[in-house]
């Protein structure tokens, strides 16, 4: 299962405190994806049935994680952050990975422009409330980092304003790791090209309408300012901790399985087990047969 | 795809008004799965196939039902509610129903005895804050039934303020199906047996402890006041926009091929389809193109 040359993790990780460079990481590449002499010649349909392999292993995963919550007091729980560009691929990486997964123990949230009740708040609220419980994987497509992507390229608030939200963005992500939050952030990395054939797409296949916004071509006109503002916010807002992850993403097929693995080495890092009965086992199964007996 | 006799939707309603016999349910009964000409010889195999296929037709429907929300302004929304004594599998009715969908468009939600903070608010408050969102499909595993079931079998709150609750949910579940709700209140029915089998099953295998809770026995001590409170609650909280269904449910592949038929036929009820496009198709190809050649 694991990649040749090391982990998934290992190859996609962004430096921590660094500048980063995104234009450096080819869309169409396929990190650690190993070669023909393990995938065959089709590696996309390899790809498609390593996730589904993957995600299995990651649903049992998730019942451990589910279940030291319920039984086992523990509050450890698992986030993911989806970041991307429109068409990115934020909500078929969702509809693949997160398939896989039992739907029980999943939190899956979509922010989009803030509401006028969001607006009053402080930029972290609406992100607190849908925090996942203990024992639960979230997902949140897109996140508090539309924050500092959209309010900065679009001059909605002032520079110092958005400036001050990478501090504040460090204190709330340590403040959910010592809460128990491993996070896992990741930035679905699409071409200018991709996006425009997506786009395309969408406008083509009257099924797929529904997914077209005419302000997406808006923000399609400053594609190099929001680069930017991704390259800043991702170099700004890694840690060692929580560190940023950048997948290739113009391959679908590599997108799910990058994205599967990464998650498959972070429930590998937590170790996670079935909790100990937390009862008499011998007891309960006398006062269980007990109860045979007797009538309805 | 209809099951042989008319609709699983006809077949599982509880009649409104009434009063309901649940003892006149058999449990492991399969009402409306159709016969040997139909199934094979292994009727398990064909329903589980069923359920799959049931599936990928209702992520579709789901699609639309999202779509309609997001781009048409619909407000309508699904709200599957699941109730059952212990073990009589909603968990496991939720793993394999709702993880044939898009996990993006559902919202599912378990209710566990009153946290400290819910028990000093009214009984729908906790409900409220988790009825799914337009577009999307909600889940509820155990739900507002349960006050009047516990608090009334546990002797928790004298009668008249538990019985007055059926006119709350009443009028609280009109309100939901104004607001664009539509409703699928399933009883999954097991057998007094079919329960012992389960718990026990729970208290052999070390991978199941976690799901075990010694209180299950002291509720099962109390089976007949049980069924007695659901046989009530369930007469008294149908109604012709949102009537009670019971899923036989000791077989655990015909309660997952019965629950998805019923969403199937409640999905195929609101007739969706996918919203047209609230823009010029044309104008927005010719925006594209036109950044195509830009540089980025």
């Amino acid at each position: 299962m694991t990649p040749v040359g090391g982990t998934v993790r290992g190859l996609l990780r962004l430096p921590v405190g660094g500048p980063v460079d995104l234009a450096a990481v080819e869309p169409r590449s396929t990190p650690g994806l190993p070669g023909p002499e393990v995938t065959g010649v089709d590696a996309k349909a390899w790809a498609r049935d390593q996730v589904r392999l993957v995600g299995a292993g990651l649903a049992r995963q998730q019942e451990m994680l589910f279940a030291s919550a319920r039984a086992g007091g523990s509050d450890r729980r698992v986030l993911l952050v989806l970041q991307a560009m429109d068409c990115g691929g934020k909500d078929g990486t969702i509809k693949r990975v997160a398939g896989a997964m039992n739907p029980l123990g999943l939190h899956i949230r979509s922010f989009g422009p803030p509401t006028a009740e969001e607006a009053r708040q402080h930029f972290l609220w609406r992100i607190r409330r849908e925090l996942p419980q203990p024992g639960h994987v979230g997902i949140f497509n897109r996140s508090h980092y539309e924050d500092v992507l959209v309010p900065r390229v679009e001059s909605l608030v002032p520079e110092e304003v958005w400036r001050a939200r990478y501090a504040e963005i460090g204190d709330f992500e340590r403040e959910l790791t010592d809460d128990g939050v491993t996070l896992v952030k990741v930035f679905l990395h699409i071409s200018y090209g991709e996006q425009a054939e997506r786009l395309l797409e969408r406008l083509t296949d009257p099924g797929k309408h529904w997914k077209y916004d005419p302000s997406d071509v808006d923000a399609r006109a400053r594609w190099a300012d929001y680069q930017a503002a991704y390259a800043e916010a991702l170099g700004r807002c890694g840690t060692d901790e929580a560190p940023w992850f950048v997948v290739p993403a113009d391959r679908k097929w590599y997108r799910d399985w990058a994205v599967a693995h990464l998650l498959r080495e972070t429930f590998d890092a937590l170790d996670l087990g079935y909790p100990p009965a937390g009862f008499d086992v011998r007891r309960e199964r006398e006062r269980l047969l007990g109860t045979e007996e007797r009538s309805r």
